[in-house]
């Protein structure tokens, strides 16, 4: 028996843990890993190779995908599906582990198609895959953003200044929502609600009144323009304010407990399910448990809203 | 209407950020909060304060707790627990959050009993509170503990030793477990699972064999004599062997995301639920739910080892 | 006796130390400290208050500055610095210690004019002020950039990518060259050398011949439009190329305990002196020995560019 | 031309990074560079191989040293020092760098008797080399340690527990005097001088009368016994006090961007000098100069205390 394993799509830390688990646990279970570099991409090029226990030694620590990734245009035509699961099938590999975000589902459920047996474990640091409550990188990039914010606030309190703060997420507000609830932002503005930069400035200008000058707004890049949104509310509220994009440091470093524990068991599921027969499912944390869904089930799923978490956020930044 | 907070036994890391979401959302709905200062022993020396939104200003990213705790023998007998009451009631307040673990919910359970509603939130680096999947503190310990691993693992690599690393945890092993599987350990010994010393020396003379002369161990601080245990090792492995102890570091430190949001969502809920005229509860994360138990039906429930983590941990430390 | 403490201009970590380091330092010889709020700002406005031993607790490890800072307008014209002069005297107060940059570091000898006896101490992340060979503030503002490079390069690395990436450090290429020296960069653009994006890309495109995909480039801000830079690096290599501005979470964060030091040495320095009689000195780091200028010849030095570090970085990256 | 390249003794952060400039400078010379490996013992053992550019590909930001180390006795012996030069001569190789402490030192010299060309490295985290301001690794080791004591502050305050931290140094006390001024330390007890028990009891109870229950004392390894430290302490203050070792945590970590620095500097100068004919040189930062002493007088130099650093600890802390 043989598995093979890809990283795809943006990379998120601990997708090298999650990888060092399905080869692992293939070891454990006399079944011969292979790792694929660069995503979908190297199934095309037939970019593969057989690991060993050396070739995860001393990764689990480390951000980033040392097997490597890429966003693949061909699979989104048949050509190029059929292309990669041919050289699966000409290095008689049949089963197939995809770490990625939903983008990296779809590219799963094609090969399927194929008579691949594919196993999907969700990994992204949006945290915008449906199906689970947390994809691994996630924990790790808010707990970056928070850091980050806790560095702006030092800056922003010393002058008096309000500091915008961009993180990422695509059209997904979860990562703005943990950082700004865990950073103890005044506010925060997220694409999947609409919000009232008057309203929110209003507060400011509350806070202004009883002496408070300084305030930290967590902005999600899908929610807009954050240059035009900065420069209203510098209108509205006369205050100095600061845009910050994190930028890149939120993809990076090293993944924390919390992301290669989730990597570590979802990995082991993977390969433990392929062992059993099982195919074409995505592995999910829903609810505190580790349960396998039928991929095209999974990927027909919609995204909840963290309304709980918003809501809390919004009452405790009076 | 009144609310008083306390922290009570070991501190833990998110214990500010729970009492900073207690006081906001008193504030908030209205509430006049009272911080008490030294867990229990504060209501039996009258030793509190009204709090505002000043009080809690800057210390959700603050390890520890400024409001102070202590292990309050007193609260074991009669007269200790009639006198904490009395305190609450001769300044009109009825209702009080505890902040703590099994230890302190059982005070919590006893002054109910004198017409406090009480609502008990879980905070302690050791996850060993039975009605709640994790505990404020556990997951910033956990990363504390996987760093210190990480540290050690580098002069462990330089020297070709053997290091035995003993974290906290009291009788549970979830401290070990978490960050031995998260810290890529050799081998994890717990309070709760027998084990052999010789058959995790035997792992370690195949790795040798292959050319591994360095292993991490992590072990829980229930598991019996550390020393002892590091001096068969040497004995049958002849290899060198390290001891360190992590210590105190695992108790302070500034809270992960994870437990600030964990604080911020059960300080929260403890303080609405108290305004519905609900009392004496357990608040409890169970199965990715945010949920209120009956608070002497939580302290009945008993512990369940976390045989899923521990046993990928050993199938993955091959 | 009595000794008055600003900070001015860019906040920066280690700034508390350096207030911690004078009030204490006062009131261990009997000496009464006094904070000024907002810098210079804050004596025009008669902004200060007697401070003792509590002021300064628990501040050693906060970045930016508790006493806040500010760019004061007025202090460049003879009316401000005459009013700033005269909120001193009026307050009875003879001795000033200022931290910040050398803009600060002017202000400071305007005061002089009128009496006031000043020590200048310098605070900035940019280690521009010439008569030191280090700032506080600079150390920190170096790790936070590399930490920060050392997330970028692991998703640099997955993607195959070219990061470029913007640290602060106004006219002077110090923060980047440290920054890329340490963090390993391929490439240091600084405003103080010439470069040739030619031969940056001819090194990158022979890396590409043997194989590595991947580089960060670390780009001082006064070294012009990293838009542009990038945009031509990537038509010279078809690499693909990311930028990234670190923006001001360069300016936060806990000190260094370098940082600290130097804030200790030289905040308590400057209240030695004072009491001596000494008066219009800038205390500065030179050679390994905390020393002492006369504050209109340290104002007159200029920078001297980094030249060692410069090509050691060089000769490394390639 | 040909250069060798071990480190020795005990592990230390940066010791990675020195190597990866002695590497890298002499391939940019055209050198073949080769790497020893486990210090001496490697020489003794004809343990060495032929580096090249990927040999250090992403060491620069890892604690520990990847061409290992370790402590050989047979270096104390003409036979085993005859025997590691035989090496040298036997593959070619007539020039050595060695990194770590004076224990190394000796070793270098030594074998420079048998016509082998030596520059000596300073790496130890215990800044106990008598030529030189700074050793790699001790920057580093501070900082972990001062991150520790943050995290021992943390509960200490919250229980207003005494908390005495031993860190290591072996007979230097340098990196407790570092650790203690820059984490704001109440006591610091170092062997080179003597202190009075009573003395810093006498300070505690002062700070006790005025509300202040808890206190960080820092406490050199080569001080004597912690324990029985720290049980005169509550004998005398009636104070609860807890022990702390930091243990191995303080020799591993990622690189501090000085250690890197120092690391960088000096590796490329270590090289630079053996291309010019020069030999048998310790590489010293001294007064904020790098400079190439001779090895034999650099062995013969005694420590000075670092008696100002202390001094300013000792007036800080009241």
């Amino acid at each position: 028996m043989k598995i093979a394993v890809l990283t795809s799509g943006g990379d998120s830390p601990g997708m090298n843990a999650a990888v060092r688990a399905v080869v692992r646990e293939c070891i454990y279970n006399g079944i011969d890993p292979y790792g694929v570099k660069f995503g979908y991409q190297g199934l095309i090029d037939n970019n593969l190779y057989k690991m060993n226990v050396y070739s995860v030694a001393d990764i689990i620590q480390r951000g980033g995908t040392m097997i490597k990734t890429s966003r693949c245009q061909e699979m989104y035509e048949e050509a190029g599906v059929k292309k990669a699961a041919e050289t699966l099938l000409a290095n008689k590999i049949e089963n197939l582990v995809v770490i990625g975000g939903d983008g990296s589902y779809k590219g799963a459920l094609s090969l399927s198609k194929y008579g691949i047996n594919v196993m999907a474990i969700p990994g992204t640091i949006d945290n915008d895959v449906a199906c689970t409550d947390y994809t691994i990188g996630f924990d790790t990039a808010v707990n970056t953003a928070v850091e980050a914010i806790s560095k702006i606030r030092d800056t922003s309190l010393s002058h008096n200044r309000v500091s915008v703060v961009e993180v990422m997420g695509r059209n997904c507000g979860n990562l703005a929502i943990s950082a700004g609830l865990a950073g103890g932002a005044e506010a925060i503005v997220v694409p999947e609600r609409e919000y009232s930069v008057e309203a929110i400035c209003e507060k400011m200008l509350k806070g202004k009144d009883r002496g408070k000058l300084h305030s930290i707004i967590v902005y999600a890049e899908g929610a807009g323009d954050i240059n035009e949104f900065a420069k209203r509310v510098e209108e509205l509220t006369s205050l100095t304010v600061n845009v910050t994009d994190l930028g890149y440091i939120q993809r990076g470093g090293s993944p924390t407990a919390f992301d290669r524990i989730l990597a570590a068991r979802m990995g082991s599921m993977a390969v433990n399910l392929l062992i059993k027969g099982e195919k074409n499912k995505a592995i999910c944390l829903r609810g505190g448990e580790y349960v396998a869904m039928d991929l095209e089930e999974a990927l027909s799923m919609e995204g909840v809203f963290d309304e709980e978490n918003y809501n809390v956020a919004m009452r405790l930044s009076i």
